[in-house]
């Protein structure tokens, strides 16, 4: 399979710039001291609809054909990728059709709505998910954008770090978190192409660590049903995403529960901004593991920043 | 009296900007459709120590000679003045012995203690503050920085809107906070100075509603052990705030609880940052006069971040 290049990474930086915000990227001298490493935060929850997602859903939905967009585009998601769908069909003019677990945040499902996409709620089970997916397909005609095993999405992911690489120039360690395994498999692309010598490293939850066996295992072994407050990461790697990620991830570290949402409330704390539980998963990996950052000039996307703000975890 | 002129402003920016942070300017579409406004947040959450009150005290302590220096510093304050003199007094090298009432937030005292000041608490009125204040200079020696009774406090606090002008040019309205009014004071200087066209607006919790009752009746009014969940707002005005305030703002908004809450967590949700309900005060007003508002260029200052995370107001 031909992975997307660098070149087509820049190419959906072109086409998504207009549209998307610049995010900021923080630094923290109290969490640079709690960690030993040298952090540089690339702030996706400042993005529009409050998660990267919005970069692959924007370059997949403006890419389409005249005629492919017509009838309307769809997908599933567990919330972020599906708000950023809304969002982009409605910046093209076209009509989306959501799938979403039941049990999705109850802001997520607001963002979708809001953003005028239609909503069919199903099971949170990943069948459930695929099953109705194939019945709106049937019904609407529309285009199934899958929220990472798509190059166009793929690429589009991958231009979080393109700008934060910009900023801070070669870093040693690049994290991201890593659900379906779309923003980390762009991560790779763009990084490896940029500074081959930085090593790009995965964070996920203990309780749906799916990438961590597939690795090892060297196929893909799904998870099924995971119980993670990581809402975000619940979905397991797909076909596209899995061998990028074979190739180019040095590790995969795992986190437990509680440690992400202390890495979660340090941040808001520290940083004074607010992020998904999603997002913490990568600091609780290098809280985790001081001696493999430490000193190290470390770059971690925080993914968004849609939170239920009734339910927050350490309370 | 002689009012710091807009040059001891810009004086006091050339002092401390190389210690402090270039807070950022934040928009959100979301919040200028809710409102009807246009409105231009100045971040100072991001600020150090989380808040606008290490500009004044930076530039007070930074403004001592030699010999005012020697014995210290010492000052009494709700929470994040006596953090931003614990810190410029570390910047500075000498002690800061601080008294701070036994009700201030946990994350507040913990902010003084780790930048090395000595913590004297007394009981939550003004009078203990005061008496516990005079034992604490008769004791170490240590020269009074009032938390915005003071010329160089007033003008360290004008530099945060001389930032904002600089970014967004001139604005319909300012809206601020007040407290004891060292930062109204020095933004009504600073704007007034800068953009005579301009008004100035201060927002104030009807529960600590001094302010707004001294304007109203010509002379300063103190108020009595007033119960806001704005804690950074319990102070009353000052012999030096009140004349500024007095000749400058065109009209104080008093706002209820109820509505600082909605305001902050309004702010949570769509900036996605983390301010304290003191720095919510403009926004409820705000979004109590839609008229007043309707289509203003809108600076907003969020005074600061610091927030007990174990006590999340709306839950």
């Amino acid at each position: 399979m031909q992975f997307p290049t660098l070149s087509d990474i820049q190419q959906a930086h072109k086409i998504i710039k207009p549209f998307i915000h610049r995010t900021p990227v923080l630094t923290s001298e109290n969490l640079n001291q709690i960690t030993g490493a040298d952090i540089y935060f690339k702030c996706e929850n400042f993005q529009k609809a409050g998660a990267f997602k919005i970069r692959g859903a924007c370059n997949a939905v403006l890419s389409l054909t005249q005629d492919e967009a017509s009838a309307g585009v769809t997908t599933h998601s567990s919330g972020n990728h599906a708000a950023a769908i809304a969002l982009a069909a409605k910046w093209r003019g076209i009509k989306a059709f959501v799938v979403m677990p039941e049990n999705a945040p109850q802001v997520k499902k607001d963002a979708v709505a809001g953003y005028g996409a239609e909503i069919i709620f199903c099971e949170p089970t990943l069948q459930a998910r695929e099953k109705t997916l194939d019945d709106v397909v049937k019904r609407t005609g529309a285009g199934f954008i899958h929220p990472y095993n798509n190059p166009k999405v793929i690429a589009g992911q991958g231009t979080s770090v393109l700008e934060l690489l910009e900023e801070t120039g070669e870093l040693d360690i690049v994290v991201t978190p890593v659900g379906g395994g779309g923003l980390l498999s762009g991560t790779c692309l763009t990084t490896s192409a940029l500074f081959p010598g930085t090593s790009v490293i995965a964070a996920e939850p203990s309780q749906a660590d799916d990438a961590f066996r597939s690795l090892k295992a060297g196929k893909i072994i799904p998870v099924v049903n995971p119980d993670t407050i990581a809402d975000g990461l619940r979905t397991s790697l797909g076909s596209l995403t899995f061998p990028i990620i074979q190739k180019y991830v040095s590790e995969i570290i795992t986190v437990d529960e509680q440690d992400i949402i202390i890495a979660m409330q340090l941040t808001w704390e520290r940083l004074k901004i607010i992020i998904e539980p999603s997002s913490a998963v990568p600091l609780a990996a290098v809280l985790a593991n001081p001696d493999k950052f430490r000193n190290k000039r470390t770059g971690i996307i925080l993914t968004g920043g849609n939170v239920d703000l009734s339910k927050i975890p350490w309370l």
